[in-house]
């Protein structure tokens, strides 16, 4: 059994963690810390796991969580950065569900998080948490930066075309989705129902923070710098994110092939049908990104339709799937919850 | 082993058993039938069973039927009836999900069915397929009557204070709530999201088809002729069914205890603590109904909350776990779904 | 045209005042008044109003406030207590949309709302805003109290069987669910989209701030000290209340007569043809109460389906038809949106 | 007193043209026909209605119908082509919201609506429908086709970047987000709350009926054959298309005052300021599109985004626009609603 801890788990993808996790048969999830609750059940802040998780949560607490096989980061960003270096020290392996450790150019991640970054060296050294891109460097890493929510639907959706050196790499566009979960578990006015019930509204359009994020990745799977323009939008459900991407084939090829052979081997990547749309409800709750490939309208366009559950293949189940990499076990252990429709 | 079939399998408690089923260690799903959808995958139709589920429609068939241990019916009332006689006679188990055999008086199920019943000796033979009053009576039968959504989540809650003789049985109110799922996978006006969202309406309050059954099995656990008056109402919700029950005491007791006492051995029945309020989401995808009694405002009238998951314990679900007791099997096997929160 | 200011125009209530009387053919609002957003223009705030209402947030100052000929209150409690006495003072005329002045047992209201009443003599001299009621009072009073939202929807159901003398007032059930816009424009994790939408919860369950406003006019309506059980639900929906209000019949009556009776004179009641169940949505945005009377079942408890805006009949709307009483103008004026449906 | 009949107003969109025409100081609606439920008063099916529309469903009749000044058709396509031809002979004037007369290339009609257009020479007459772009030609047309709802999102959007020729026509793309009321009022499954709530999906990939009227319409405002790739998405929500535009600059331009000078003297398209994102709830119910251009994340690429009530500027609202601009009136007759937030 991993003997795990999960540090900031009063948020939606610490309780997913113990959602999926309670499922997992080589996981022992000993430690769930928060400042906030220390002392409360889990089961009381999420009734949802009563009967499931009885855990209680405590004070972070760095030689107990030394005591652990695994720390989880599910903690807004600058937390993890403050923790790691020790726990690392200690010989703990981190997987850090926050954004602190998914840039290399840690002045960019300062740019765009409006304070220093306290341990480059760590980013330096942190692997990005997408098993299909890295699950060779992910199996023997000892910090990995999962990969955020956006940067999972819309990198899966171009690797296959980026790779192959078949569209434009200056003209990528990726219309986003998402649920309003993505925002997390916290007080706010913006994503209150009364606010984003009813309703859709484009936001951060002048640039959100996981563009560079995305941008790293994409010229790192096209070999060149790419130019993205990234648009998401807030839409009136709770989880799900719904990528539409789009650029311009630079020769002809047999799509829907080049796709199911680039994905045939991954466990949690579905190919779709030749013409289908996937729904995002056809993965709520589960590990799993659906993609199709378009080429519509008799146009040199590539629509690529990507879905994933913003909380699972796009934060804990994603972590869970490195941490299963990381430690040698199937990769489905603790994934797979069948969605439920409707 | 257990071989399975599943006759009117497009609908949502058709796909629910499928989800669930995909999980049962000794289930094994080998004919699911429609007519309308003969030779269509239905991970064609429910998309989330991609990868889960790889079986194809058929035309229902009574010699294939009859091959199998158990067959479920999922289908409108008026189907099992026609094929239940035939089955039972070839000595196959039945766990029929419809209306069909939940009325032992059959009269009354003409009336409110608007058609003759044609089996009114298999009424008799059925059993109510409602584990926390019937067990044992389930373990032996060859035809199980699934309980009902709403008289589920109802029966439920009144049962303690029924069997204790604490309340007025001529003074029952049961105002419910359901999500739209309750009518169906069915082309209809009322339950599109334009006609159901953004809205709340009570309906059938002249009289619901589910009222003679809850006042059947609220008579059996009185010992005597109830009074219920029972209010069902539209929720812009897809899964749920929150049912607040209104009675009055006749004598103190301590109400908690009681209800703590009465479900201590149901794996399927929560208790929540004194004060709590049970949310319909916290058992969405589970086999769960959870209670909370309140004794509100200084009054002689008890408040029962009541909520279930109309698809689960509501149908699938409390199906599955009829079927379990049938055969011998853990009641929990096939209905370990964690609710995803949120 | 008369002179109006709205203190507190920053929440839903404020919001909707502007809406409506951006229509209203005597109304000249002159300021707004919101400490935090002081200098905002409205319409940065409520794009909805863009290009209908183009005035700008101030400091709240009492003697530019009392310039206006009335001052509307949208504000929490307590504000409003610490303005009135000298705006009164100063011979204007003031609408409390919040709960500082509705119950005349001052003692009742500070151990319900946890402070102090600091005004009690005007607790005393304040109108019950609900013009059904006390549209006389109404009409000469220099203090409105605008009924809140529950109150106004079960209180106008129960109206015509407790001045006719018909039920039982010591067995008064009203079972509520209300949209998530009741709780108002603030930060907090509860009413986020993610945790109320696709949920169905009762709250408040052992007592309600409204249940004491309720009690007070129902005792006024039957002449004596009714029981009342009030359990409200959040329902997944932005606007909107359903009151389903159940009392046993003391003896039979026409019921449909009574109530069709009873509201012929009033222009925002409308009484439902016999069988009609009511929905939310037919008065989104709308001032009216639909009512519909109901005796199901062959039984003798009565059931009444009550629905409001509870932003309009249950806010704002109501105070502007108490502002157009006191005025001497028709009742309508500001008050005709037509509900959109769907 | 303009005369106006409305032929099919049982939908969304004939519902809607009663809402906006009860407040309409010029119509009188005398005629409203539906075949299915002639004998029915409106305001049984459209409770909203009560109080303002006291008309009873007829069945159609040319005779009468040529006795009013303005048919309105709210129906399916074919139906208006039908009555068309024998009601223009008679000199009434026609406003068609379907899609009858859009096209001038009756051959492409017919190929997207897989029937015979029967009436080529009334498609090369009709004056298409979108006030911003044919006043005039509407003042004195006989026959307006009104401008569907993806279309007028979508011209709008793109209208001054292509008059301005500041835009490569070669690669344009449309990201369209819909609300379900966008399907009608009819029964189906895909658009069931069960099935449309908590989810998003892209539909109509290969080729969506609006695709030939909206490069028709972008041809004729760029003088020249554009290529567009246009994605429609269905939103769980019931009102609102929000459509997020790409395209990329051949030259830099001040774009925000480019729109503003554009639009200046449109009553119903509001130029948002500089870096805002405008949101479909704000114009729900009104006439109005309101539009923001971004040259987002220092790139050549134009972001333009667009909201509109679909059922009114997108369809019913543009109607009455129309009409007004045909009888010489205001045109803001009868569009006052001012949106209601939340």
């Amino acid at each position: 059994m991993i003997k795990i801890a999960i540090v900031g788990a009063t948020g939606y993808t610490g309780a997913e963690l113990l959602r999926l996790l309670s499922s997992h048969p080589e996981a022992d999830v000993q430690i769930i810390t928060s400042r906030a609750e220390a002392g409360l059940p889990v089961a009381d802040l999420y009734p949802n796991l009563r009967g499931h998780v009885d855990l209680v949560f405590t004070e972070p607490d760095e030689t107990a969580l030394a005591a652990c096989d695994v720390v989880f980061f599910a903690t807004p960003h600058t937390v993890a950065m403050q923790s790691v270096p020790g726990l690392m020290q200690r010989g703990v392996r981190v997987i850090d569900l926050s954004a602190d450790f998914r840039l290399k150019d840690t002045d960019a991640w300062a740019d765009w998080y409006h304070t220093p970054h306290t341990c480059p060296e760590y980013a330096a050294e942190a692997v990005y948490g997408l098993p299909e891109l890295n699950r060779e460097a992910i199996a023997t890493a000892q910090l990995v930066a999962v990969a955020g929510c956006y940067p999972t639907a819309i990198q899966l959706g171009f690797y296959p075309l980026l790779k192959a050196g078949l569209i434009d790499t200056k003209q990528l566009i990726a219309d986003a989705k998402s649920g309003t979960s993505g925002a997390g578990r916290k007080a706010a006015i913006g994503t209150l129902l009364t606010e984003s019930a009813e309703n859709m509204k484009a936001y951060a359009v002048s640039g959100h923070r996981h563009l560079p994020e995305i941008r790293q990745t994409l010229n790192q799977m096209a070999g060149s710098d790419v130019s993205l323009t990234f648009i998401p939008h807030l839409t009136p459900m709770i989880r799900g994110i719904h990528a539409t991407l789009y650029s311009r084939l630079l020769k002809s090829a047999d799509l829907q092939t080049l796709f199911e052979q680039h994905y045939a081997d991954e466990p949690f990547v579905d190919v779709m049908p030749a013409g289908a749309m996937p729904e995002t409800r056809t993965v709520r709750g589960a590990n799993t990104c659906r993609l199709a490939v378009h080429q519509p309208q008799g146009d040199d366009t590539v629509v690529v339709l990507s879905v994933i559950d913003n909380l699972v293949k796009g934060a804990s189940g994603q972590a869970i799937q490195c941490m299963n990499i990381m430690f040698g076990l199937p990769e489905f252990y603790g994934l797979q919850t069948v969605p439920a429709l409707p």
